[in-house]
C-alpha cells in the first residue's frame, strides 16, 4: 500500500471510531459496573467477573484470549493474529477501593457521563485507559477485519495491591509474552492539550543503617562529652551525603550520569512547567538539591539520596538525657540511567563506613535495588508513536520523564529484556484513588483515535 | 581553747564514736527496717513512720526537731543549739522501690550485717549516709554536751521521686533553713582509701527543635531531589554542632568558661582514673568529644552538647520512600562555670535559625535550665573540711566533679544563696537502687569519725 492509501485507511479508522464512540462507552460503561477491587478478598468474584468480561471482548476481537490463574488474581493473556512487529500492551483491570464512600457524588460503580466527564472508580486507572486500547482495536477490525500489527495483551488484575503474582507470571510466560516493544498504557498526559510519552524512570537502591557505639544507653550527665554518641555520627554522616552545592557526595555517585540532551532541554522547557507553584503546593518555595539545575531535570534526570526515616534516643513526651546505643536511618537512591544499583549500595556503605569511629559499629540492610529506566531517544518505536500522538492532537508530544518507578516496565526490561513506550490519556485531576475518580469523555475518545494511529505508524 | 585542747578533745569524740559503733549499727538498722518507698503510695505510712523516727532521733540530740508537712511526704527540720558557724546538713531518708524482689539474697528490709558490709534497702543511699551525720552529733554530744557548730538539719523524704515538694518547701522556710554552708552526703568517695568532695557539677540547658519543611509528607520519587528533607536539614544542623577537634560550634559557647587550674588538673592526674576501663565497660575505646583533653577534664569541667534524640521519617519495619514534612530532636548542654544558661540557649538558637532554608520553619522547646556548680577552692569550709576528712583517711582529700546534676545543690544555691560541701562515703559498688544495695560498715563507722573532724574543723 502507498502512503495514500495508508492515509486513507487511517481516517477511514478513525471516522469509525468517531462514528462508534456511543458504543465505546457502553462497553466502558459495562466494565466500570463490575466493582473489581482487587485488595479486598470479598471482591474476588467481581475481580474473576471483570477478567472474563475482558477475554470475552478480546475474543469477539478475534483474539486467542485466556484468564490465566496465578497465586492471586488471574492475568489476562491474548494474542491477536496480526502481522509485523509485535507489541505486548498492558494495563490492569483491578480498581482502588472507594472508601470514603460517602465523598462519592454518585455511585462509584454505577458510571455516569456528567459535563463530558465519565465518572466511576476506574474510569481513568485503568479501565479507562486500558478500553482506548481494545477500542483502537476493534475499530481497525471492523474498517480492515484484520489487525495492522502482530499484538499481544497483557491485563493484570492485581496492580492495585502491589502485584505480587506478576514477577512469577512473566517469568513463567517470558517467551509468549515477549514482543519488540511494551505499550504501558497507565500514565498521564503533560497537560490537557499535550500528548506525553514517559521516557525516563528513576531507579531506586534502598539502605538501612544502624549505628551502635556503647553497649548500653548511658547518662548524658555522666558521660556526655567522652562517649561517643550515635545520634551524632548518623547525623555527621547524613550531613556528609551532600555537598555544599547540594549534589550527592558519595565517591563515584555521578560516575554514567549523562547531562540530558540539549533538544530534550529545549523540548521541557516549552512545557511551561511551574516550580513556584509545584513547590508551593506543598508549602515550599526555594528548590533543594543541585543548585543551578532546573526542578524539572532535578526531578526526572537527576540522582538524588534522601534520607526517609531517621530515629535515635528518646522521642517520646519530655526530656531524658541519654546517650543512646544506636541511632539508624533509612536512606533511599533515586537513581538515574548510568547508574548501577549494586555499585551505588558499594559505594555508599564505603562511604559511611570510612565515617563510623573505629570502636563503633555499623550494620547495613538492604531494602530494594532497581535500575533507572530511560528509552533511547531515537528508538523507531517511539519516534513513530512520538509523530502519531502529534499529528493527532495538533501538538508536539511531549517526551517527559518520572521521578518515581512503576514497576511493571522494570519488570518488562529485567525479565523480558523489553522497552516500554508509556502512553496515557489520563490528567493530573482526575482523582485516581479518591471519591469521584473521573476520566475525560476526550481522554476517551481522542485516546481510542490516538492508540488507532500509533498502531499505524508501527505498520 | 588551744590546739592540744581542741585535739583532746576530738580524739575524745572519735573514741567515743569507736565505743558505740555497734549501737550506732542498732539504730541504723532499726531506720533500715522501715520501708519508707517514696514512689509508691502504698508505702505512705511507712514514709512518714521513717520521718518521725528521725525526729525523735534528733529531739534525743537536743534538736529542735519537727516533721513538717509538704503536698507530698513530709520534711524532717532540726535546728541545734550550738554557736558559731551555721551549717544546714542534707540528706534523704526514702528509699527506691525493691524490684525485681527475687534478685535480693536477704530481705532488704531487715538489715544484716555480712562480711563487712550492711546489706538493705537505703543502706548506702541514702539512711546509712545520713546517719553518719547523725551519730557524728551525737558523740559530740556525749563528751561535750553540745554540738561544736550551730547545725540546722533537713531531711526529705521525696528524694527518689524526684523532690516535687523541695523548692516549694525551700522558698517558704528560706529564712530558717539557710545557713554558711549546706553539707550534702548524699555522693561518693572517690575509692575505698581517698575521701572526695565533689567541688563541680555541671549545669543542663534542654532544648527540643523541630524542622518544619514541605506542608505534608512528599512521595521522595516524585519530590526528592527538589523538596527539602528535613531530615537533612536537621542532621547538617546537629553536624554542624561540632568542631572538627570536638568541641562546641556554636558561637560564643566557650566564653567565660576557665581552663581547669593547673593544681586541680595535677591533683586529679594522682587520682589514677583508667580511661581505657571507664570506657571499656561501656564497650567503648575512642574517647569522644574535645580532642586532647583528659575523660576526666571532659567529664567535671568541659560543656558539652548531647543529641538526646531525634526522629523524622518513616522509621518502622520495613521501608516508605517518604520526604517528611517535620523532623525533630532533643539537644541538652552541660554547662561548667561561667556559661549562663539563657545566653547558651539564645546562641543554641541564633546557630539553628541561621541554618534553616527560609521557607522552612523552626521550632523550640525549652527542657529545663540550670547553671553549674562550681566551689570556690579557697573557701573555708572547703578547705577545713578537707584537711579533716585527710586526717582521719590518711590521704589526700580528692577534689571531684561530676557530669551530672544534684538538683537540691542547684536549689540551695538558686533559692538560698548557700554553696554546698558533697561529701559522702558510698562506694562504687554499692548498688544503689538494685537488689543487694549495701553500704560498707567501714563506710558508716569512719563516715562518722569523718563528720566529727569535719565538725571540729569548722568549728
Amino acid at each position: 500500500m502507498d502512503a495514500m492509501a495508508d492515509k486513507a485507511q487511517l481516517d477511514a479508522v478513525l471516522a469509525q471510531v468517531d462514528k462508534d464512540i456511543d458504543k465505546s462507552l457502553e462497553r466502558l460503561f459495562d466494565l466500570l459496573r463490575i466493582p473489581s477491587i482487587s485488595t479486598d478478598p470479598a471482591y474476588a468474584e467481581h475481580v474473576r467477573k471483570a477478567a472474563e468480561w475482558l477475554k470475552r471482548e478480546l475474543d469477539g476481537l478475534d483474539f486467542d484470549a485466556g484468564v490465566r490463574a496465578t497465586p492471586g488474581h488471574p492475568m489476562v493473556v491474548a494474542h491477536g493474529k496480526g502481522e509485523g512487529p509485535h507489541v505486548l500492551f498492558y494495563g490492569h483491570y483491578d480498581v482502588q477501593p472507594v472508601d470514603p464512600i460517602e465523598l462519592w457524588d454518585t455511585d462509584p460503580f454505577d458510571p455516569q457521563l456528567i459535563d463530558g466527564r465519565i465518572r466511576a472508580r476506574g474510569a481513568s486507572d485503568d479501565k479507562g485507559q486500558l478500553m482506548t486500547f481494545l477500542e483502537a482495536c476493534r475499530a481497525w477490525k471492523a474498517v480492515t477485519g484484520k489487525l495492522p500489527v502482530k499484538i499481544s495483551i497483557l491485563l493484570e488484575g492485581e496492580e492495585e495491591s502491589g502485584s505480587p503474582s506478576l514477577p512469577g507470571f512473566l517469568e513463567e510466560a517470558k517467551a509468549e509474552l515477549k514482543a519488540d516493544v511494551a505499550l504501558v498504557c497507565d500514565t498521564d498526559m503533560w497537560d490537557p492539550q499535550t500528548p506525553s510519552i514517559t521516557t525516563m524512570l528513576r531507579g531506586l537502591v534502598g539502605e538501612e543503617v544502624e549505628i551502635t557505639c556503647a553497649s548500653q544507653d548511658l547518662h548524658s550527665g555522666m558521660f556526655g562529652n567522652a562517649a561517643r554518641n550515635p545520634n551524632q555520627v548518623l547525623a555527621d554522616i547524613i550531613a556528609s551525603l551532600r555537598t555544599p552545592e547540594g549534589g550527592v557526595a558519595v565517591a563515584g555517585f555521578y560516575d554514567g550520569v549523562a547531562e540530558v540532551p540539549e533538544s530534550l532541554k529545549a523540548q521541557w522547557a516549552t512545557l511551561g512547567f511551574d516550580e513556584k507553584k509545584f513547590l508551593g503546593d506543598v508549602g515550599l518555595s526555594l528548590p533543594a538539591g543541585e543548585k543551578g539545575r532546573p526542578v524539572l531535570e532535578q526531578l526526572w534526570a537527576r540522582p538524588t539520596c534522601e534520607i526517609n526515616g531517621m530515629i535515635g534516643g528518646y522521642t517520646g513526651e519530655g526530656f531524658k538525657t541519654v546517650i543512646p546505643s544506636k541511632a539508624s536511618a533509612k536512606i533511599s537512591f533515586r537513581l538515574v540511567a548510568g547508574q548501577d544499583p549494586k555499585k551505588i549500595r558499594e559505594a555508599f556503605r564505603a562511604h559511611v563506613r570510612a565515617r563510623v569511629p573505629a570502636d563503633c559499629e555499623v550494620t547495613f540492610k538492604e531494602h530494594g535495588g532497581s535500575p533507572a529506566i530511560a528509552l533511547p531517544l531515537d528508538g523507531k518505536f517511539l519516534t513513530a508513536a512520538k509523530a502519531a500522538l502529534a499529528e493527532e492532537w495538533g501538538k508536539d508530544t511531549a517526551l517527559t520523564g518520572s521521578g518515581g518507578s512503576i514497576p511493571v516496565v522494570g519488570e518488562f526490561k529485567r525479565r523480558l529484556g523489553m522497552e516500554s513506550l508509556m502512553i496515557g490519556f489520563a490528567l493530573i485531576d482526575d482523582r485516581i484513588h479518591s471519591p469521584n475518580e473521573k476520566y475525560n469523555l476526550e481522554s476517551y475518545h481522542r485516546g481510542i483515535r490516538s492508540w488507532a494511529r500509533v498502531l499505524a505508524s508501527f505498520a
